[in-house]
Parts: structure tokens; C-alpha cells; sequence
């Protein structure tokens, strides 16, 4: 069954809504109180194209947060269980968020502008107001707001290209999570080389709406020679490529080790930071379940809610995230598998109704490149 | 132009999903993360039927934030200018929550349930994770978790006979935003007389998912003779009786003198909140634009972002939420005025694209009853 999206001020708009929907967007799923675009009509369609040409993305719906002040790095680092003491101006650092029980609130993007400027590029939860109770809580000079900050990403093997044409031979020059300022029309434009796809590109975070679109409109004009279409972060793509969705493949009763985070969490060094102690004794202890793909004999799938995975009678996990891969020609998922499974000589079964499918537990990713 | 909505896990799904979507639900919005239906097929005539009947209501994205231990009451009142110093156990007490610089953050009805025991059930924003943070910050003795609680509302004016008949004569005798116990088939329900209308009901907070869902179907097979209907939240019946929408008509720009929630700030007394300061020096100040009603010649409208309204050739407000009223035979619409228009005499003009409609400022709620 489908069913419409009712929309509203609530579910705000992008700067570029208007252009996708002229362009064809079909479906939006919703992501920090946004319309994110999720389907074109045609979802493996739009996974072959960004897996060969270049595609422009609405990505507005990852929120700025930005944090200054002369505590601001505290800040950043007492919501992080990330290092964040050596980190630097101009660099880009996945950062996951945790309460103080250890468990997993976010897991934005930290882009440190300056010594005292942060912004935290978000996944579908608000962190500023974390931040903003943290900060009240121990009286930080911070100050904290949500940016009108608008990401288009350009994402897909001839991004490189795209980029270099419309913005000049410098951008190629860029490492992968590094950001820079690039000028296109007399607007400065912050970019950084990443993006929610394993297929290469870029996040263009735009500051000012009008040159934002302008740049979008161009990027659509010079893009042609490179087959440039509209596109959103692929189900298909991401899942194979195990760049985990928060709300999806994690929530706050998971903590970064079973969500294998294992080396953005720093529980040597003297840096403090909320739920350091949970951590300290989740690692001592060792975790029972995590992250996992699975593979799974199917040709569909829809997951709205966790799927139990069995072996024999046993439980041995629950699928999170699936879809099917024209790929590999089964469904690709992303579970929470019991530590007795993870051998993965197991088969695993899932029942979806009066169906069953065989499947077998794989390591994440399930596909590189 | 329409728009699937992507489902996934992260969008939550609530108990009684399947049921209504087997009941004819068309569409849906999100709202703390989870679905939240909000049509089944025709507006109007679901407007006339809640005005007339009864209805019963999947509001499970309602999330309730659990606080309880002996700093709970000192933390709720961190967070709301509502006086709650002479609060009662089973009682629900509206209560707005600000930033220590006095912008909204949401406006949830608090239910005192112990001394030491509270429950926010929420508007659409992550206030657990502010609630986390202040706790963190001040090392509060408090435990803070969204519960599994998953409320159906049952609104109109013939709810009233329906609970009688279902859950026995005492429910009669619930006061308005009372709660107390009640119970069907041997679980006992926490039942407030509350919801998100103007017509009279009451929400029934559900802790165990499928003595909820009998509890749902009960309702429908004991409503036949009073015409009980699936519904939700009724954009038309909200506007009309200016049940305000966080994210819609007010936001976190926004203070609580400016959305009209005077009685429920409380600068006089000893009590301490986040953002007291801040309203004490708006409050000395005044304010120069506040919510009120607006009324518009035309027979449609979708606002999707803030619209403009002109007076001649300047901005009297922004309208942020509007519909049309097939009671009133026109827009009626929830708008921020600035202060040189609220005496109600001039006329206003709402532009969208090249049509223009005539209108005026009316005081809120537009409809009463």
C-alpha cells in the first residue's frame, strides 16, 4: 500500500524543492522536521545511474547546528566519544553522538570552522537541543542555533569531473573530508568532499538560498555531457555500502560498539566527555549483539519495523534495514545479530507472513565500491 | 501535486498502523518520529463527522518522555514558565517549553503522576534529548526515557456515550484534563479528558500494545450506534479552534507572549526555569507581533512555508498555518501579526503567485465550539 505525505510548514521545504518537483521527485521521507527526497519513480534506476554518471541531491534536511563560543569545543566534545582534541580547522570528523548511559543519539558530521566554530551536520534528531540543555545545565559561554544552511551534494563517479568545470581545477585538489570555500558567481560556497554514497562526490553547503539555486541550475546546465540527474541518498546503495541510517540501523537503545564504531570511541586518553563511564564498562564487559548484513534469498522487501531473523527456533537477530539489490539479486540488509551467530556459518530464516526466506549473516560492507 | 511518503523503521510505525490503514488512512504526516495519519480520503466530510459523532484516533506519535526520581519535578520546572510549584498528581497541565533565551521548543501537556513522576507527552520535537542534557549538566538525579506508550484518542461530542458504554459510568466523572485508571478486560489504562480537538474526549495512554489494540477494536464494535468513525487530528476543526501547532504556527523564534500562552508564564514568583530572564526582559519590553486568526476570500489553499500578508504595499504578518473552512465558506488561517495591525480594522491581501485574495485579522480562536 502507498499513501500520500501531508505536507505542511512543519515539514519545511528546501530552497530547491520546487526544482525537484518540477524534476520528478515522487517520494519524500521526512529527516530533522525536513522534506527529504527519497525516490524519483524509479529506485534502481537511480542506483545504476549513481553507480556511473553524476547525480544532484536535495540534501537540505541534514541540519546545521552550529556551536561558537569559547566553550564551543568542550561542547562538541562532552556530546562526542570521538577524539576530537587533535582535530583541525578545514577537516570534516563522523562523530558519534552518545548520552551518558552510552547510548546512541546521532551520528552527525562535525566540521570545525574555526578554534571556537563547529557545526554539526545532522542525522534525524535534535541535537541542538542536547547542546543547548548541556549548555544551560554548566553554564557555557556557547552559542548554539540551527543554520539556514542548505546541502545539495553532488554524488555519483563523474562528480569529479562536474565539480572541476563548474567550480574550477582547484576542488580537485580537496581530500576526502576536507572542506574548503569555492567561489561560483561571486558567491562563497563551504565545500567538502563527502557525501552519503560510497560512489565519490561532494556537500555543497550553501549559506545564501538565491546563489544556492543559481549554483543548482548550472550544475544541471554544465552536467549534461556527464548525463547529470536528480537523485537522494539510494536505499540500494547505501545499505550495500553499510553507511548506517540513524532511527534505521540504531537507535538510543544501541551503543557505538554493537553499531561498530569501535574506532571513533576513545575511552584511553584523558578527554571528558557524557557517558565516557557507560562506555569504559560496556568495553570492559564486551557486547552480546551488532551490526551485521545479511543476505537473503527474496526479491522484495519492505521494512517498517525490526524483522526478526531466526535460526531453527532461535532468534538470531532482528533486520533493521533491507532492500533488494538488482546487484546481487537478492534482498541486502542491515541487522542486529546475536553474538553466537556471528560466525556467519549459520543459515538465518526470515518470515514475513505465512512466507519464509533463507539467508546468511555477511560482514558489513556487504559490497565495496 | 502529491507525494508518497517513503516509509522505513526510522519513521516509526504505532500499534495500530495496520488497522488503520485496512480502515482507509491516505495519508500521513511524521511527527516525533513516527507516523501520524492525516487523512482518510476527505477532509471536509471527516470534519462535519467529528463535529456530529465520534471518532477514534491513532495519536501514538504523541511520545510520552518519561522523567521520574527525587530531581524530576526540578527538572520539569527547569523546562516550562508554567508555575507548577502547586501541581497535582493526576492532573495534565499544558505547559509550553522554552531556551534560556526564551524561544518555544514545544508545548506538551505534562501529566503528574507521582510526587516524583512525571510524563511530557510531546510535540513534535526531541525534548528527552534536552531534558538529557540539563540532567547531564546540573547531575540531576533523574531517569529519562521515552516510553512505549502509545495513545488513541476518542473525540467528538458522542466519545462521551461511547466510554460509558465501554469502560463503565465512572469515566463520566473525569474532570477536564483529568487522568485516572481505568480498566477493560483486566488491563487497567491510564485515560486523560483531552485531545488535540475542540469536541470534547479523551486519550487513552496505552502501555501494553495489545491490550491496546483490543481496546481499538472494542471501540469500534461498541461505536457502531454511535457512527464512530477512524479519524485524526483535523486540520479544518485545529485552525478553526486554534489548537496551535508547534512547527507550523510557532517555532523556536517564537516566545510564549508572541503565541499568546501569557497565562502560562510565570515571571512573578521564586520558582526557577531556563529562560526567565529572558521573558522577564520581554515581558518589560512587549512584544510587537503576536498569533492571531485570519479569514480569506478563496476556496483553497496549502501553505507549506510561511506566506506573506500585505497591507497595501507592506507586511502586516506571515500566515503559517491555513485551510479552507467548509463551515465558514472560507480560508481560515493562524498568522503572526505585526503589532501596527492587530486592531483588526484593516484588510489584508494574500499574494500567491498572481492571485490575490482579500481577507482580514480576527482574534483567536476563530470558531468557539
Amino acid at each position: 500500500m502507498k499513501f500520500y505525505i501531508a505536507k505542511s510548514r512543519r515539514l519545511r521545504s528546501t530552497p530547491y524543492t520546487s526544482r525537484i518537483e518540477n524534476q520528478g521527485v515522487t517520494a519524500y521521507t521526512t529527516y530533522n522536521h525536513m522534506l527529504l527526497p527519497a525516490s524519483f519513480g524509479n529506485l534502481e534506476k537511480e542506483y545504476f545511474h549513481l553507480k556511473k554518471h553524476v547525480q544532484i541531491w536535495d540534501v537540505a534536511a541534514e541540519r546545521q547546528i552550529q556551536i561558537k563560543g569559547k566553550d564551543a569545543t568542550k561542547l562538541v566534545q562532552l556530546m562526542t566519544c570521538r577524539n576530537l582534541s587533535k582535530a583541525k580547522v578545514g577537516r570534516c570528523y563522523y562523530a558519534p553522538i552518545i548520552d551518558e548511559q552510552g547510548g546512541m543519539l546521532n551520528d552527525p558530521v562535525a566540521l570545525k570552522l574555526g578554534e571556537d566554530k563547529w557545526w554539526l551536520s545532522l542525522a534525524d534528531s535534535d541535537i541542538g537541543l542536547y547542546a543547548k540543555g548541556i549548555a544551560s545545565g554548566l553554564n557555557l559561554h556557547v552559542e548554539i542555533c540551527e543554520l539556514d544552511v542548505n546541502i545539495m551534494a553532488v554524488q555519483g563517479p563523474k562528480s569529479f569531473k562536474l565539480m572541476e568545470k563548474v567550480l574550477g581545477k582547484k576542488i580537485t585538489e580537496l581530500k576526502f573530508f576536507g572542506f574548503d570555500y569555492y567561489t561560483f558567481k561571486e558567491n562563497k560556497f563551504l565545500i567538502a568532499r563527502s557525501g552519503w554514497s560510497k560512489q565519490g562526490g561532494f556537500e555543497i553547503y550553501v549559506e545564501n538560498r538565491e546563489a544556492g539555486q543559481n549554483l543548482y541550475d548550472e550544475l544541471f546546465s554544465a552536467g549534461k555531457e556527464f548525463k547529470v540527474e536528480p537523485g537522494c541518498p539510494n536505499l540500494i546503495e547505501r545499505i550495500e555500502s553499510a553507511l548506517l541510517s540513524a532511527g534505521n540501523d540504531f537507535d538510543n537503545g544501541d551503543n557505538p560498539y554493537e553499531c561498530g564504531f569501535d574506532k571513533y570511541v576513545d575511552i584511553e586518553s584523558n578527554i571528558n566527555y557524557l557517558g565516557k563511564k557507560a562506555l569504559l564498562k560496556i568495553f570492559k564487559e564486551g557486547i552480546d549483539r551488532k551490526l551485521m548484513g545479511v543476505l537473503i534469498d527474496a526479491d522484495k522487501i519492505e521494512v517498517t519495523e525490526e524483522i526478526s531473523l531466526y535460526s531453527g527456533d532461535n532468534i538470531a537477530g532482528n533486520l533493521r534495514s533491507a532492500t533488494y539489490s538488482p546487484n546481487l539479486k537478492k534482498v541486502v540488509g542491515i541487522a542486529m545479530i546475536q553474538k553466537e551467530y556471528w560466525d556467519k556459518k549459520n543459515s538465518i530464516e526470515l518470515k514475513i507472513g505465512d512466507k519464509k526466506s533463507k539467508g546468511k549473516i555477511c560482514d558489513l560492507p556487504i559490497v565495496t565500491g
